[in-house]
Order: C-alpha cells, then sequence, then structure tokens
C-alpha cells in the first residue's frame, strides 16, 4: 500500500485527519476537488465571518454619534466581497502550508472508492489515477439542501454560496430558513441595506435554540427591519419576472413577496453521492454515512467523518471527529498509546453570529425537563452588565440550566455582544463534571460580559447580588 | 446594635458585601462618602471602558476602507465623555436601586471608627451620626498613588479621575506608569489623536504581565505611534509653562519631554488615612490592612476587603472577598450553613482593555520556572486564526503554560481582540484542577478566537493542529 491513511476531501474535517494523521507517523495523502479547507474556509465559515465584520463596522458608524463619533460612511459592496474572499483565500493558503509542512500528499479531483483500499481520483483535465492506502477516511462534507419548490438556479434562487459573491448587492432579498446560515445572512444585508424577509417553516427562528434565545433574537432582527415570518412555508417561486415571486403558506392564509433575489438556507445535505459508497458497501442511514463511534464504516479499513455523517454539521464537531478517528487508527496500528475518548454529542457548543450574538450548548430548558430532570435556571439580562453598557450593547441575556439534584450543568444559552467566545468555559466545565460551586469559586473578570455567566448561575441558586 | 453588618464604601466590594449579608439575612447599612458603586462604576472600570469603546469605534472608522466601507469621522471628545459619564451613572443608579431592592439603608457621609461596634458618619453638612453595628467591613478602596515628584494638581499633572473627564483633549501627554491605568489612558488618548508618551520605571510595560506579552503589547502601541521609554524614571516636573516638562532619567542619560499634560498611573494607594484605625487599634502592615484569610482584622468584629487589604487591587477581587467575608461572618452568626472557600489569588484573572487586549491568570513563564516548575509552553499566534482573520485583527496571541510532571494548567496569557472574554475558562479549568487532556476533550467553536487556547495547549504538547 502506498498509503497508511488517505483523506477524501480537504475540509475542517479532511485536513485536520491528515495531519493529526501524518504527527502521528502515518504516511497520508489527502484528495480535494476544489481549494483546500473545504467549504468552512473557501465558502463558510471564514468568508461569511469577515462579511459579517464588515457590516459590524458599518452598523457602527451609523451609530457612531451614540459613541461620541462624527462620522458617516457608506457600504462598498464590491469590496466587502473581496475583503471575505481575501480573508478565505489567506486560510486556504495556510492549509497549502501545513500539508507541506506536515508532508501530506495532496492529490487534486474527485476522489472515488474503488475498492477496499483503494480511491480513484478524477483530475480537472479528466484524467484518472489510481490511490491506494490501507485506511480512508471519507470526509466530503456537505452542501446546500435543495427543496423541490426551492431549485437553485443560482441567480435568482441562491444557495449560500452564491449569496457570499452576488455580483451586486439586491435591494431586497427573500431568505428561507432562519437557521445560523438564514440569519447571518439576513442580518449581514440588512445591515448593507437590503430589504429583508426571512421566512420559517417552524414556529419560531433558531429553532434548534432554546425558545428564550428564538424570542429575544427575533425582537432584536425585527428592530433591525427584518421582516419575518414565522410558521410559513414558500409553496412555490416564479422567477419568470425581473426578481422572484414567492408564494408563502402562513398561518392566517397565502401571501405573496417579491424580491430581487431568494436564499435557501434550509440546511445541508451530505456529500454521499457519485463516491463510491455502494462500489464498496458502505452503508448510508437517513442520507448520511453511517458509522461507530469512532468512525468506522461497515467495511473495515473505510471510516467517516464531519457532516457526511451523523451528528451536528459543524466544522468544529468535523475536526474533533477526525482526531478521534486518526487517534483509533493510529492506536490500532499500535503507533499511539491512548485509545480516544469518544465524543459527546451533547457537549458540542453552537455559534451563530449575526448580531446579537448566540452560543450555546447543552440541554435546552425544555430538552432538560423532557429528559426528566428537575432544572434551575438563571437568567442575566445584559441590562444589567456593566460591560455591556459600556459597550452600548445591552441587547440580550445569559442564561444557565442546572439539574436541581446533583447540581450538573445542563446547558447555557447566550445571546448578546462577544458570546461566542464565551461559551468555551461551560464546555469545559461540563466536561469536567463540574457543579456550580466550583464556577461561582472561579473569579470572573470585571468588567466582562463573561461575568454574565457567573451572575446567571447566582440567579439559579437564588444568590444574584446584581438583579 | 442597630445592624448586623455595617459596610464601610461602597464599590464593588461594599455593595457586593452589602447585598450579600442583607441576602443571608443580616440587617445592613452601607456608608458612602460620594456615590454609590465607588470608584469602579463612577471613576474605573465602567466609564474607562465606555471611552475605549468610542475609541475602538473611532478606529474602525479610520480603518474602515480596509473592511469595504467608505466612511470618515471626527471625534467629539466632549460627547466621549459625556456618554462615559453617562454609563457610570447608569451603574451608580443601578446600586442604588439594589440596595433599596435588599433594604440595605444606604447612609451618605464619611465613616470613621469611633470604637468597636460604632461608625461615626459625617455628612456633607457637617452633621454627624453614631451608627451601630455587630460587624463592620471596611471597604474604603483606594486612590490614585502620589509620587513625591509627581504632585497631583489636578490640571496639569493629574490621576485617573482627571483623565476621564478633562474639559478638553489634549494635544500631548506623558503617561508616567504602564500598569492597565496607564496604557488604557494612552491607547484612548492616542487613537483620538492626542500625541502620547509613556515612561515606564521597569525594564518593560505592563510589567506584571508575562514578558513576551510586555513585548507585543510595546510592539503594538509603537505601531500605533505611542511612545514608550522603559527603564525610565520622571524625576521633576515644571508645570511653569502653558504645559508640563518632565525631567526624565533614561538608561542613557536624561530627556526632557514636553506635553500638556502629565498623567501618574503608578498604581493605587489603599485608603486607610482618617477612619478610625488607630482609635480602635486596627493594625496596618505596607500600607494597607492587615487580615486573616476570611478578612477578619485583629480587632473582633472588623473587617476589611477590596483594594485597602492587600492582594490584587481589582474590582473582581472585592467582590469575591466581600462573599467570603459576609459568609463566613453569616457561617459564625448560624445563618448560612457553609462555611466559605478562602480565595485563591494565584488564580486571578486580570485584564486590559487597550487595543489589542490583555488577559491573563496564574503563573507567568517566569514565575512556574522561578517556583521551581518544569514547564510545557504553548504559544498560538492569532495570525493563524481564521476568526482573527475574519475581522481583520490577527495581532498578539495566546500562551499556556502546563507543569510537565503533573499536567496542571500554570496560567495563561493572552493578548489580543477580545480576550477579556476568553480568560475566564482557564480560570475555571483551574478551579477544577483540569489538565491539558479534559481542555483538548472540550469542543471550542470555530470560528472563534477562543479556539486558539485549545491550540495554544495542542502547541505545548507537541500536537499543534494549526502551526
Amino acid at each position: 500500500m502506498a498509503y497508511d491513511v488517505i483523506v477524501v476531501g480537504s475540509g475542517p474535517g479532511g485536513y485536520v485527519a491528515a495531519i493529526r494523521a501524518s504527527q502521528l507517523g502515518l504516511k497520508t495523502a489527502i484528495i480535494e476537488k476544489e481549494s483546500l479547507g473545504g467549504i468552512c474556509l473557501n465558502w463558510g465559515c471564514i468568508p461569511t465571518k469577515a462579511l459579517l465584520k464588515s457590516a459590524q463596522v458599518f452598523n457602527d458608524i451609523q451609530h457612531s454619534q451614540e459613541y461620541g463619533i462624527e462620522a458617516s460612511g457608506k457600504p462598498n459592496f464590491d469590496a466587502i466581497v473581496k475583503r471575505s474572499r481575501g480573508a478565505a483565500d489567506k486560510m486556504s493558503k495556510g492549509v497549502q502550508f501545513l500539508m507541506k509542512k506536515n508532508k501530506i500528499d495532496v492529490i487534486m479531483g474527485f476522489g472515488t472508492l474503488k475498492a477496499k483500499g483503494q480511491v480513484e481520483v478524477k483530475g480537472a483535465d479528466g484524467k484518472t489515477t489510481l490511490v491506494e492506502g490501507k485506511h480512508i477516511i471519507l470526509a466530503t462534507g456537505g452542501r446546500s439542501r435543495e427543496l423541490p419548490a426551492l431549485k437553485q438556479d443560482g441567480k435568482k434562487i441562491i444557495g449560500y454560496r452564491e449569496a457570499m459573491v452576488l455580483p451586486q448587492q439586491p435591494k431586497s432579498m427573500i431568505i428561507v430558513g432562519s437557521g445560523a446560515i438564514g440569519v447571518e445572512f439576513g442580518y449581514f444585508y440588512n445591515s448593507l441595506g437590503t430589504k429583508v424577509t426571512i421566512v420559517e417553516f417552524l414556529p419560531r427562528i433558531v429553532p434548534v435554540e432554546d425558545e428564550d434565545i428564538s424570542k429575544e433574537l427575533e425582537k432584536n432582527l425585527k428592530k433591525q427591519g427584518i421582516g419575518i415570518m414565522t410558521g410559513s412555508e414558500v409553496t412555490a417561486v416564479d422567477t419568470s419576472g425581473s426578481g422572484v415571486k414567492a408564494k408563502v403558506k402562513t398561518q392566517s392564509g397565502e401571501a405573496v413577496l417579491e424580491a430581487d433575489i431568494l436564499l435557501s438556507a434550509v440546511g445541508v445535505a451530505a456529500n454521499i453521492e457519485g463516491i463510491g459508497l455502494e462500489t464498496v458497501g458502505v452503508k448510508t442511514e437517513k442520507g448520511k454515512i453511517a458509522v461507530d463511534k469512532f468512525y468506522k464504516t461497515n467495511v473495515d479499513g473505510i471510516y467517516a467523518i464531519g457532516d457526511c455523517v451523523p451528528g451536528q454539521a459543524l466544522a468544529h464537531v468535523a475536526s474533533k471527529e477526525a482526531i478521534t478517528c486518526v487517534e483509533q487508527i493510529a492506536f490500532g496500528e499500535k503507533k499511539y498509546n491512548h485509545q480516544p475518548q469518544p465524543l459527546d454529542y451533547n457537549n458540542v457548543p453552537g455559534c451563530t453570529y449575526c448580531f446579537p450574538e448566540i452560543a450555546s450548548v447543552g440541554f435546552t430548558e425544555k430538552q432538560a425537563k423532557d429528559a426528566g430532570y428537575e432544572v434551575k435556571v438563571g437568567k442575566f439580562p445584559l441590562t444589567a452588565s456593566g460591560k455591556a453598557t459600556a459597550v452600548g450593547h445591552t441587547e440580550g441575556f445569559v442564561k444557565v440550566i442546572f439539574d436541581a439534584k446533583y447540581g450538573e450543568w445542563l446547558g447555557t444559552h447566550m445571546i448578546g455582544y462577544n458570546v461566542t467566545e464565551m461559551i468555551a468555559e461551560t464546555v469545559v466545565g461540563r466536561t469536567l463534571e463540574t457543579t456550580y460551586h466550583e464556577v461561582l469559586n472561579s473569579i470572573h473578570p470585571h468588567p466582562t460580559i463573561s461575568e454574565s455567566v457567573k451572575d446567571a448561575i447566582e440567579a439559579a441558586y437564588g444568590e444574584a447580588i446584581h438583579l
């Protein structure tokens, strides 16, 4: 065999798997059909955060008088998009550097399983090469899911990829779906002056979050001028005119929305087609590759990680799965002494980078109650936070959920300024099976928004100082 | 006795002590000579963070083109100061509300110990009242320390209080001292266009921080245009002209600096004068009130917390000391079942809010080595962080220090965008006596700057993915 490990796909699952494999002494190749870094670096996490930062700077300029600054400005859409592409390119080049540094062979082309231990790679020029290796890790990722009524044409009905490189800023936009992608683009375009309407099928936006978070975000987005229709479904789209006309079934009847563009943000579909799963007999389940807790498929020597397997479709999940998968392979190969610990999917943080930001981990209040816990809930509004007051952003709150019986930290749900940088505390606390007592004995620096975690815990236990 | 607890001073030590005491069923009075909330809320943490936010907004405007925004603007100094005062006033009113809500008697005036259980309060009108209580907690705070060569006149040679309400923006400013106060004001005034020179007696700025932090901050502040003279001492100041002329003894000789104003930021002096310590025989040590681990002085029934006792002169330290002190009093009074845990002063985070921000906790590398530890050190530069790249702020790094033998997390030292919101993770981890392994098994969300803590730990253990 030429390689110990072949990785198919170079997103945050694939490239991390390749690096860890190489670190552990496994000869490794990585196959990529498009750009190193995958969707996350090129068409996801990184370029969207660059766009959002431009929106935030523009928002600050619009509100500059509140900060004692006399200023005016206008966004240059082309320049904003260009900057975002630059950030993506820089990170992709970074992965290229890491591959070289770790002596990983990069093979450009589309990989397909041919047999156990064999991947055929078809290059851009149509030529194929056969790559052989003992362990094959599929990290083929996902793509924008398509609904039958929202067939994407890439021009007027688009997915997230097109949304970050539109040739010009649309005057109006319908966004279908209010998960992280939907509300982030909603915030971005609305901030720059596009009239945005978000249509959500479920009764509330960001439906995976705690209900209080959904309410607070809806209130804030509406205040920013975003139209929100929940419990509503786009049943048909007419693209024959200059823009789009979307027929929307609402709770009270039917409405027609008109806009320049419709962005479909209804989730992610796993890339499992045409990669030879059938050829070698790899089992799938509900559109994803079935794996065990160490990411082995039903076929020996074939593994899968990231968006193409069950679990949250998030970059940081893919990266952690990559490390776990590779360490287990290395453990089997006697190249690593420790068997890795399987992931705790209930301790995976989720972040949304619109404004206000959302960060959460663990059980929502409802999930905790449904699971039979008697809960202690504490909520600290950022109106009571000194730091939030000082920076002029008192929107949002920190909500914590503890098990009343044993004091287990069940979940944290935050919405507000900078909260995405604050969630790691809860994750580490939960990994270490902390109780509220140890967290309150850990001094949180003043003045920060992160203090509000402490304040929320105090509130849960009837010891709130600042409420 | 009229009260169970009398608190003298209503800063973040005093007002928190009063609230916790009241919560635990102790009848409580609080004495304040000026404004509820003390220095922190009125002349410290809160108003300075408001000023700094204005500076950051203005910086963003100046760099708006890098974000694809065409903008221009100029700071309105009066409006910036006014906004800062507004933030302070709001928080002070918040404390007023909390006092009322918790049924704490607020007595305005200057408190002086008269005897055990007796505090005399002199009001603004000169009238005195005697307040009696079983337990007296001194939380009198601190003030800007004065050096003989830098006698403050409040006009040309000023302290931090004057620095946040100057009648107009100075064209030039000398700042003596490069602790948090010095560099924060340096960043603020320089951002608005004041020519700033910082003079530090010790060989490096922010001398309490890890040496790498000092170097990185100096590089960044210099790049921003701030003059920095380390190993230098202002020996005399001439205020006879229109501005100030400061004679500076440098490592290579003597220099004369001229500026509109000189800000003395050489530390904090405890407020221990005129409060009757001698009358009742309370012992002091090196200018601070001597206390045991539960903040009891040598005199029964008299306690002291916050800036007037040893330990870091930080708001969050004062607040935690307040809770510990009061819970111990309540425990003694059989009003509370748990004896509190004494503070771990080695696990107190410190934050500095200039740009780039600094956040740190625990041993510096040098302190760890001096203490005899064999260390594992990991450093992750934010140039390699996707989030830092996306937001356009790749200055700085995260540095972690572990004990090589048992894996104890000895310290974290961070400098960069938003790092002040990230330090709580380390504090909680250290309280729970974590090792690197559990932190790496805690998934950090992507893309955040907080991931860099994980990346730095990986680097310390030779498992760096992104370096």
